[in-house]
């Protein structure tokens, strides 16, 4: 297994030797112009696509250990590469370096009376700590939009990708050297020391700016706990599609369907179905049927007397996220009590009024406290490229800097620029 | 001393229940409209106006109680209030009601393929932990700012303005009941212990979403390293100002007087002053000259031998902010080492280039890695109201969130509201 930073005497030591190399590389990566890091980006998939064979070798070395582990299939299959997903991930890094560039875009330009032109301008934020689980893929997703948006980027994925991770990691390099960019713009962490993790959390002695976490909610639960320094995370993604007394019902079916189903892993999908108590009568069995063998429903008294398929929900399902073929149901008085649940049981994700009231819909857009708030369509939009973002590095519930998904603005922060011609302050 | 919050049972418990309180507010306040909030500012000024007696009294108590402190007159001369200052107040609490309202701001639009309108929204962050010292103003100045922008703020400012302070609370909590919104939206801490700002930087139990320090290094210093929540702070305004070789060393001498001297106590103050070798015995003695009986100048050897008005510096002196008649003063050998400098010594707060070369003074713009760059113009433009925000609490030199002045629209997050007509996701 090549590790491209061998750990210091202590993993501590060794986290801040990363982040110190981190930080060199910041100033070249700063001024780095999109042809330079869109050709790392390009080269780094063309080293992928031809160390295919050494990647599919390593990622077999892996897979064996985490069977010899007694890994579930599951999670075999999230480690697991072939040579498609290895096209996958170089075409990854081919789309992102087809986005604009996030750096130096002007987001504001005043001029003042005094004829101060003052300039609010996009800036890398600096150095980024990723720490996520067993997708290899990550690194490379990761590593590219760090790199794009001219920060550089530390990885520290799951022990059992370690072989593959390392190979990725090798590409991505490759390809900063081969565009004269720092080839510790990406680093991957050698050691899995959880002490190493602890001191990125830290801070690494002031070199990290920032920690995103990827991963369950073990993972991203530790890094709220235990980070000192900012982050972008999403703990939970318990969103709620609300169905109005003034719903397409049928329309309704179809969006909650997809919300809850389409995909059932994906932070952004329905947990929770609020269904007014006008319209539960003729709601509630609808989207029984719907859900008939496909998802199992968790209500509450009324929705279960409305509908013997409906089997009892307790108070901790209203809170729970299933990411799984199950949802809870719960009637409503109406507008204001669908409000206060989502803003009671809810993470601050995503959650959906479906409604043919314009007037109710703007209510509920306004006073629902979510990162994303969204009238009549699924709450599994909730994601970067469905936005037109490109790609995304995650989802933020929290309030500050980024909310919502994470893309390549939201990687980037901003400097005032100032340009005058000798003028003094009164 | 009136007290509009008398402390439970702990410290501790009394920051969690007046973080309970300001949430309580949360929902009326992100809804209210501009007018009321206005009405609510305008009210606040009304009944400092009309209480200004009694104001000068508690005020008078304080001071008198600081005297008995044996405190300096300078902190004496912080504390006071008059008729005029008052006056200031509430003129000052006018114009932030004359500012527009950056809650519901449309910040982005997007139109997707198919057919969702996706809009990014200004919504407020939720509640401020204001912590603070002795300047009684300051409880006007950032209540009002976090009421326009729909936050609730908890107040904690120094002991020694306590009486000052309750009675201006009192007023801005008379203009918020005047228009029909929550009184807790702005309150302030009802003990002095130490354990109650310890528990608001905690979070006061998840109810703090933010804490802004505003005062002395001692105070900023602390936030930052006890805060478990986001702060928007700088710790220090080593400020610096370039004179470039191809810069107007008139107009230099000009800019960097004003930069230094217009007031040496605010944080956009030049303390450092940087020359380039070519131009060095030509402007050092001119620096010197009008800099003599006016302010202290401590340099590195070069420049002492160029000018022997010139003290001699030591290496802590290119780090310190000195906030006094004191500048540092070090020659350089050009544009890459004047850059470097400032990235090294300086506080990614505020730094100047002087220069004619308008291509050298855009890659110091580019390459300082600083909150605000400036090129030929004073530092001390640094600074929410001359950049047109029309009010500032603070500034800020972290790189998340917000950088730079700290006024109305950085007080705020967003939102997604999206709006769909039935979509689902393939």
């Amino acid at each position: 297994m090549a590790l491209d930073n061998p750990p210091c005497e202590t993993p501590e030591a060794h986290g801040r030797e990363l982040g110190a190399r981190a930080r060199t590389a910041l100033p070249a990566l700063a001024k780095a112009t999109r042809a330079q890091k869109d050709a790392a980006l390009a080269g780094a998939a063309t080293a992928l696509r031809s160390g295919r064979e050494a990647l599919l070798v390593a990622n077999a070395a892996d897979i064996a250990a985490a069977r010899d582990g007694g890994m579930a299939e599951s999670f075999i299959d999230r480690l697991a590469l072939t040579p498609e997903r290895i096209e996958g991930i170089a075409a990854g890094l081919e789309a992102i370096a087809a986005l604009p560039d996030p750096v130096g875009r002007v987001m504001d330009t005043t001029e003042r009376p005094n004829g101060l032109l003052i300039e609010r301008v996009a800036v890398p934020i600096g150095v980024i700590g990723m720490i996520y689980e067993s997708r290899p893929n990550v690194a490379a997703d990761a590593g590219a939009l760090c790199l794009k948006s001219g920060n550089a980027v530390i990885l520290r994925g799951g022990s059992d990708s370690a072989r593959s991770t390392a190979l990725i990691v090798e590409a991505m390099r490759a390809g900063l050297a081969g565009a004269g960019l720092p080839e510790d713009a990406v680093q991957a962490v050698g050691t899995y020391d959880r002490a190493a993790v602890a001191e990125l959390l830290r801070g690494a002695g002031g070199t990290v700016d920032l920690v995103i976490p990827r991963g369950g909610k073990g993972l991203v639960g530790l890094v709220q706990r235990e980070a000192r320094v900012p982050t972008l995370l999403h703990l939970d993604g318990n969103c709620h599609s609300y169905v109005h007394a003034d719903a397409n019902l049928g329309k309704a079916v179809e969006v909650i369907v997809n919300a809850k189903l389409r995909r059932t892993g994906v932070c952004g999908a329905t947990e929770s179905i609020l269904v007014d108590r006008a319209v539960a009568p003729a709601f509630v069995p609808m989207l029984a049927e719907a859900f008939a063998g496909r998802c199992e429903l968790r209500g509450d008294g009324e929705a279960q007397a409305i509908d013997p398929r409906i089997a009892e929900a307790t108070e901790e399902d209203w809170g729970t996220e299933y990411l799984d073929t199950v949802a809870s149901v719960a009637v409503v008085g109406g507008l204001d009590e669908a409000i206060d649940w989502v803003n009671t049981h809810g993470s601050h994700h995503t959650d959906a009024i479906l409604t043919e009231d314009h007037a109710v819909a703007d209510r509920f857009l306004a006073e629902v406290d979510s990162a994303i708030v969204i009238h009549n369509a699924s709450t599994q939009f909730a994601d970067g490229g469905e936005f037109g973002m490109g790609a995304e590095i995650g989802i933020a519930t929290g309030r500050f800097h980024a909310r919502g998904p994470v893309g390549l603005e939201q990687l980037t922060t901003y400097k005032y620029r100032v340009r005058g011609s000798g003028q003094t302050r009164p």
